[in-house]
């Protein structure tokens, strides 16, 4: 059975070598299905567009690697169409995790079985609901808090922080009283960085003086370095480590794309150096391991942006056509706020 | 004013450029110093010889750097040859940090200011006692401890398994319950590692096959890495973290003498995918951070010796003017059991 209409997806078609390309992607269009019993079915109305899709493209990562000819999954904010189930109904608004495509049929159950969330965008906007409410907030909120334990004073250093996860972990720094200072690519970044989310200053690794330029931004050391990006970054912020500070690190995106190592000098022993000399601690996380705290979350994130305390850009692309082109874009740090592609049009707004 | 008889010192002639020289040590004689008011005069018994005095002839170290035309500093067991002190009496013994000379005065304060320790050598040789029961003990007992959280039934793997610090690592994770694994080089430290330390297993680095050697003896993966050497072993290790892995690092002896970086293809980018992926936490220490856990340790640590229920080898060489080259060699990681300097006769044995 299927509903009239077509169902666009997105498949992945060849794990990508190095950089994604077109030719790595497949959209193709089927009929939309009609939900039986204990079923529901979901258009999509947002997919979020998320780094760690990259690693799944591929089986470098912790989770599964996604299936060859299948859509790509991902974050969706998506409208009850049709409902078997008690407690959806149509009109309803949830998130999910049905990725790159225009309608699925779901059970009513998202991640560890549980039910899927409903989204109130009288509260929050739907699109904001399913990245500053969802998994970048999570990681944003724990990663900094449980994992980097700031304290007031302290001098925390976010790398990717004009990006979704960094805008979020400056911002909560700031609330918690620290003195925050940003890496984003380019002046128009770091301006937003400064002027629009409040960190304290912004340092523009393409600038070409990054160390120098962290140093002067960071005139009592780093305590947190909020690990976002990998690479060069990393290196800059070492020689700045006041003693036993911490290194969450939830991502390393310039890596994601790198088949061929570059060659040259060992870096570890400095690294190795550094960790012991200043007795950091480097902590990888991810957020799935901090699904039990998600009300902890809701309840903070909630109430701040109710009240104005955090503030976010999305840059949104319409059409599922167009999310591998803005996929890419994202990996080359070309996107200018929180990726987002409007698969369907947004009925609230 | 002095005494009759000569002190000899060792002092740091040159900053070494790679593996220290026997031309980077100076050894000189002077008169014997007659102690003041408030002062005593040590005479030192036995030198402890630790891979850190190395950092601490470069200027690479978190601890200062030693000064060129000063003698070495390291702890040392020294017996009490006149005394304006109350509290210390001729003939008593004590753990100072005199280092590379025969005598030396003292105000009767040590580290932090306290007052130096008394050894009872009817308890603890004085030999053991000053690193067992001092840094190296302190070091294994709280890194693994309170860094590493072993549980009953985890995987723990040590490097320098049969050095002074891995020795006691691997023998403390036994007594919690703990699957260990050590790491030793030659076929002679791996016997003692398991016959006479008691370690569940050991891999022989030099063995040609250390990846899968230590994959064979880690069926259930590798819970805790003591990170003691540095260098191939963390690669070899990596692949066979578990989620949620602890690698305390204290040490890495394998880059202290590395002065060219060796040029290959970038390893971090590796070392960040399993830090995220398995959600590492790397944590850098020193022993001094643990100052205040000294009274938790020596309950502990003399129990388990008194107890018989911790083993431990030495290798004593006779005389000052032999130390440069047992410092050598240990670095060069010839030396079996814990290196000690005997600079003069141990009254006790």
């Amino acid at each position: 059975m299927t509903s009239a209409g077509t169902n666009r997806q997105v498949l992945l078609a060849a794990r990508p070598q190095g950089a994604p390309r077109d030719s790595d992607f497949r959209m193709v269009e089927a009929a939309i299905p009609e939900p039986g019993p204990g079923e529901m079915l979901l258009r999509t109305i947002y997919l979020s567009l998320d780094p760690y899709m990259r690693l799944r493209m591929t089986a470098a990562s912790h989770m599964p690697p996604f299936e060859l000819g299948t859509p790509l999954l991902g974050a969706t904010a998506s409208v009850v169409v049709k409902s078997n189930l008690p407690d959806y109904r149509p009109g309803e608004f949830v998130v999910s995790l049905h990725g790159w495509t225009s309608y699925a049929l779901s059970n009513g159950k998202g991640l560890f079985d549980r039910p899927l969330a409903k989204l109130d965008p009288k509260r929050v906007p739907l699109s904001a609901a399913i990245w500053t409410m969802g998994s970048p907030g999570l990681t944003a909120y724990k990663g900094l808090l449980e994992v980097g334990k700031p304290k007031a004073g302290e001098t925390v250093v976010v790398s990717g922080a004009a990006g979704a996860v960094g805008s979020l972990v400056g911002q909560i720094a700031k609330l918690k009283g620290c003195h925050v200072v940003g890496i984003a690519g380019g002046p128009r970044k770091c301006g937003y960085v400064t002027d629009t989310l409040g960190f304290d200053a912004a340092v523009d690794y393409k600038g070409g003086n990054l160390v120098a330029d962290l140093g002067a931004q960071c005139p009592k050391g780093v305590d947190i370095y909020f690990e976002n990006v990998g690479g060069a970054v990393l290196e800059a912020v070492l020689p700045l480590f006041n003693p036993f500070a911490r290194i969450p690190m939830c991502g390393h995106v310039a890596e994601y794309n790198v088949v061929e190592r570059h060659v040259g000098p060992d870096k570890m022993p400095d690294l190795f150096l550094a960790i012991l000399g200043k007795r950091l601690t480097i902590r990888g996380f991810v957020v799935s391991d901090f699904m039990h705290d998600m009300q902890d979350f809701l309840r903070d994130m909630g109430g701040w942006l109710a009240a104005g305390k955090i503030r976010y850009r999305e840059e949104i692309t319409d059409g599922l056509e167009n999310a591998p082109r803005a996929f890419q874009a994202m990996l080359r740090a070309e996107n200018f706020g929180k990726p987002l592609v409007r698969v369907s049009p947004d009925p609230t707004r």
